[in-house]
């Protein structure tokens, strides 16, 4: 057995391994589209492909991995090692033992964890938040997720702590995909922003959005799409990621009035894509809102770019994190 | 020396000042009207003067009290026994040092604390809470102030945490009296509620709200006259009052879906006034924006009445309590 740990960050669209050494260096990687059919079993065969091949580049037998960490989107429970309602994956409704399952085709004790508490918490021992004892992290990407952490620890509240997402900033303002309404996710998540330049399209808006998305073969608003548009000046994707960043400097703003935390991290798809720049305008959308400006957070865009996720995942492997437990719902 | 202390709940309108027993039972009690002019020297000699009232009433010297807590809006400094920026009192702008001041005038240690940290944390400790380990306390007065207890201690962040009535529930919406925008405490603070009362009876609409005021010889809607205009269906008072249930519910849901504590305490002027029945419909109004509605937190009206301020501030002279500590803005 060598010291060698993988970490698998498992995404609706991709699959991303990474071998990690004792000193979270990555030594060998693989990414891979995650499967849209076969249900769990399929997507367990394929995130074991993807250790495989990570392993390869790192040349190390996987058998010979000292553990392997999972962060999953949906309901983790890390103790029996099931996933439940991963509703951007396929069929994955009800309770799958993804765990055992990945121990049994790999070797190695497998951990799970939730994706956007092991991404954030790899910020903050390994990224953008190293010199804070007490963070939120925000995690822009399709929907808006977020994980808290405070004197060093994750809180979890009952399970599902750190939905700031579901923070309502408009009283009976936009649907979002969660079914409520106001949500800062109806107003910043890519997904509602992509329904939302649709539906602007159809009535007659003019953006190059959708010409973007199509030369780079793309059938969806991905990340790199926005900043391309965003680098053209598109008027209705500045537009559409100013009414984001206004609906997450309130949001934000407003666990920092509760929290008073120190820092705030931004990640996800398109919180790594923008980068600093960004996050600084999300820091000054705050602003206004802030109940003791003087003492704004720190607001970084996360530093351990797209690879945060997986070696995130790698660090429950060391049984250094909390792992999500959530009993369900 | 005995084993009693005294506690102090220092308010805009009045002090409050229990002593109680080791039992924390209330043996004697005292409320004077809190000085309007003098500033904070004034404000400290009618403190003392409640406490001696209080000591006469439980048949105790002052000067033989274990200690003296003191529950102060504004920034309060724990450790130096100072209060800064009470806006709401008497030309409170600067530190001034109340903890060694009434020390001086009564003889026993001080131990000064935030109001609604100390009030919230009797609930937390003696009342309503009592049975659980993380909640949120949401003090619905004047203001909407709040604190937040994890794990069965205070959290502070950086000294101001919890300000959960400067949630943004509506972007660009009403303006609050912090001079923001949208924020819950705009709907539902009982200073901008009469505000609202006072524009729309100014532009003809109909209440009996300021007839009810005026009959019970104030000037101002307190917490009685607005339970007293809703006990006749008051059409004006009974939409504001919806008004702020609405944006409770969506500031608090928010806080919980970001933190996931076990349940709310609603006290405060109002909170306390209207007690479970509307705590109920806070919880109702809740109901729709919590992210994991099959868990929703318990949501309690505060159970120790108009004294817990007083009883949760004789708590900090036992040193029980975690100090709040403000550094100032």
């Amino acid at each position: 057995m060598t010291n060698l740990r993988a970490g698998v960050d498992l995404g609706g669209t991709k699959i991303q391994a990474v071998i990690v050494d004792s000193d979270h260096r990555v030594i060998g990687q693989a990414r891979r589209p995650t499967p849209v059919a076969g249900g769990p079993p399929a997507v367990a065969d394929e995130i074991a492909a993807t250790v495989r091949e990570a392993s390869e580049a790192a040349g190390v037998e996987p058998g010979a991995l000292a553990a392997i960490g999972v962060g999953s989107p949906g309901y983790v429970d890390g103790r029996e090692g099931t996933v439940a309602h991963a509703r951007n994956l396929s069929d994955w409704e009800g309770v799958f033992p993804l765990g055992s399952t990945l121990a049994k085709a790999l070797g190695p004790p497998v951990f799970l964890g939730n994706d956007v508490n092991v991404a954030v918490e790899a910020e903050f021992r390994l990224g953008a938040a190293q010199s804070y004892a007490s963070i939120i992290g925000v995690w822009w990407g399709t929907g808006v997720g977020g994980a808290i952490i405070l004197d060093g620890k994750l809180w979890l509240g009952r399970g599902a702590a750190g939905e700031i997402g579901h923070t309502v900033v408009r009283l009976n303002g936009a649907r979002c995909s969660c079914g409520r309404r106001g949500c800062l996710e109806a107003y910043a998540g890519r997904g509602a922003m992509e329904t939302h330049a649709r539906r602007l399209v159809a009535r007659g808006r003019e953006t190059e959005l959708f010409e973007i998305m199509e030369k780079r073969g793309r059938t969806r608003l991905s990340s790199g799409v926005w900043e391309r548009a965003l680098d053209r000046e598109d008027e209705l994707a500045v537009a559409l990621i100013g009414r984001a960043i206004a609906a997450l400097g309130a949001g934000i703003a407003s666990a920092i009035n509760l929290l008073e935390v120190e820092a705030v991290v931004i990640g996800g798809g398109l919180g790594t894509r923008l980068g600093q720049a960004w996050a600084d305008r999300v820091a000054r959308a705050m602003n206004p809102h802030l109940f003791v400006p003087e003492r704004a957070p720190a607001v970084h865009a996360a530093g351990l770019g797209d690879l945060g996720g997986a070696i995130g995942a790698a660090l429950i492997a060391e049984g250094e994190m909390a792992r999500r437990v959530d009993p369900g719902v």
